[in-house]
């Protein structure tokens, strides 16, 4: 069995034999720039981890590992345009660096390049098959975006519609990973299933358990402003579960703090203090763990050996266990 | 054999089966809008032209045809936020009606959409190959994009330089949608590329052609402006052939009158009189010729009977022939 490391340095020497081509340098060295960010690459990892449940070629599934990983950096170069982020991993966002024009259009190619790497596989129907998945999860994405930017327009956002907004933005792309893993290995439909929604479940657990940290977490080990989404007055878990199990008053009062200024004073404690008051922590635990259970629950129905899923294991466990 | 309006009609059909979905409307409603907007769908139409040689079953690329009309329409929408166009067939354009993050996340949700067309051929063989065609396409648009970009910056730009851009911006897709309606049909290879060589070519001669139309056309006819890309200081054919051929007094004019504003008196006529004196129409003509030669070379090498070939050829010639 390969570790986290392992899975690391084949995306890396992967990443090395299929460089970007050189001209027009304007169109490529955006791509090559954002890929050269630090990070943990968790998305294509997951895609080597799942095809290792069922085979012990996981060079198999670079090309979709990386397809996946390609796609993800796509999405943040647009997104990042379309949230006007200055900041991407600590280094300026590519329309920042370059324009936005140049923003557009590199992701375009980052896209279509996405695709020409799924087919490196080379069998036909498995090579149709990841297309297939690929096209559900992208479609996803996208309707997740827009549903995002829909919400920061809205004065009444469900906490249901929520829920369904980061599943289709962040979560699902976590499933299709685990199912292109599996399908890259020939492992049954219904294999691939079982684990897209053990992805999807923990990838929402995870979100949930991040918008938790962004209000209660240590500053120091969450590596960011404390209390940022409040201060935004963004819609998160916290604050829409508040919404709905507040009485008319704390409701009034918590719309009221989540128009105002994020420089004014005293913001953060007292939109935690109404949290507080309506016990969210609890009630985040009690989700997260909910959707664990159930993601669990599939990935014990895929029908391979448990010491192969050691490591899946793991890296979930460890992304769902960070409670500072 | 179909007619041009048989295969436009074959398209809308497809087209109303397969609108997109309602929900998020401000990711879809953009998306149908633009394919709303009139247009003679000259791209789709080749792609089931191309079919026709082969095969009577015309049906079997369409969905082929419309993801190359769905790629088509996703270029416009991004192309037109790079160029800041206000209008596109007369109506306003995506990001002008919406706004520029509706129109970059409208168009990669139809760039994919695209993808999910080309998967609806029943032959995993024929859509690996539709895909790979597809992806070498695009990659080509996108680059060609990126050098018209790049362009505008540089004061130096050579002939031949123009015409690999105008390729890849434009005549890559005309070839491509060629080559996969062959690919629909079961074509060979060989044949396939015979057809995107006839495109690449036909189309190179059909931008060159309206180069000289937007200086020379009667404006009534062309439907514009004359003389809107002599305004505005573009590169063209034209500009770049004169370019080349004028002596020092006369390039130096050329490029003193191609930086003055759109609202110079006499900038037209002026700018005219220096192509006429280097007998630009005559080299127009010339280049063109030798592009349809070329083409027809290509045409005539695919092994199919010469009355299948009918309504392909005269399509092609009365693009080619538009002298007004």
């Amino acid at each position: 069995m390969l570790s986290l490391n392992d899975f690391q340095s084949l995306l890396a020497g992967y990443a090395r034999r299929h460089p970007f081509p050189d001209d027009p340098p304007m169109l490529y060295e955006p791509c090559t720039y954002m890929l050269s960010l630090r990070s943990k690459r968790l998305r294509p990892v997951l895609t080597l981890m799942a095809c290792e449940l069922f085979i012990d070629e996981v060079e198999r599934a670079l090309p979709a590992a990386w397809a996946v990983e390609l796609f993800h950096n796509f999405t943040l170069i647009h997104d990042d345009i379309m949230d006007a982020a200055p900041l991407r991993r600590g280094q300026p966002t590519v329309h920042t660096r370059w324009n936005v024009n140049t923003g557009i259009l590199s992701g375009d190619v980052m896209l279509i390049f996405a695709y020409k790497h799924l087919l490196k596989v080379h069998n036909d129907r498995i090579a149709v098959q990841l297309v297939n998945i690929f096209n559900r999860v992208a479609i996803q994405v996208c309707e997740g975006q827009q549903r995002d930017l829909d919400f920061e327009q809205r004065d009444e956002v469900s906490l249901s519609e929520y829920l369904y907004m980061i599943e289709q933005k962040t979560a699902v792309l976590l499933g299709g990973a685990l199912e292109m893993g599996a399908c890259c290995a020939g492992a049954s439909a219904v294999d691939g299933m079982h684990l897209y929604y053990f992805g999807l479940q923990a990838g929402t657990a995870f979100q949930i358990q991040d918008d938790w940290l962004d209000a209660y977490g240590d500053p120091e080990r969450v590596g960011k402003q404390v209390g940022g989404d409040i201060l935004q007055n963004k819609k998160t878990f916290l604050t829409l579960k508040t919404l709905e199990l507040a009485d008319e008053a704390d409701r009034a009062a918590l719309r009221e703090w989540l128009r105002t200024p994020a420089d004014t004073p005293g913001k953060v404690e007292a939109v935690r203090a109404l949290f507080d008051r309506y016990d969210i922590s609890a009630h985040v635990a009690e989700a997260k763990a909910k959707l664990q259970r159930s993601a669990y629950e599939h990935l014990d129905a895929v029908k391979v050996p448990l010491d192969r899923q050691t490591l899946l294991r793991q890296t979930v466990e460890q992304l769902l266990e960070r409670d500072h």
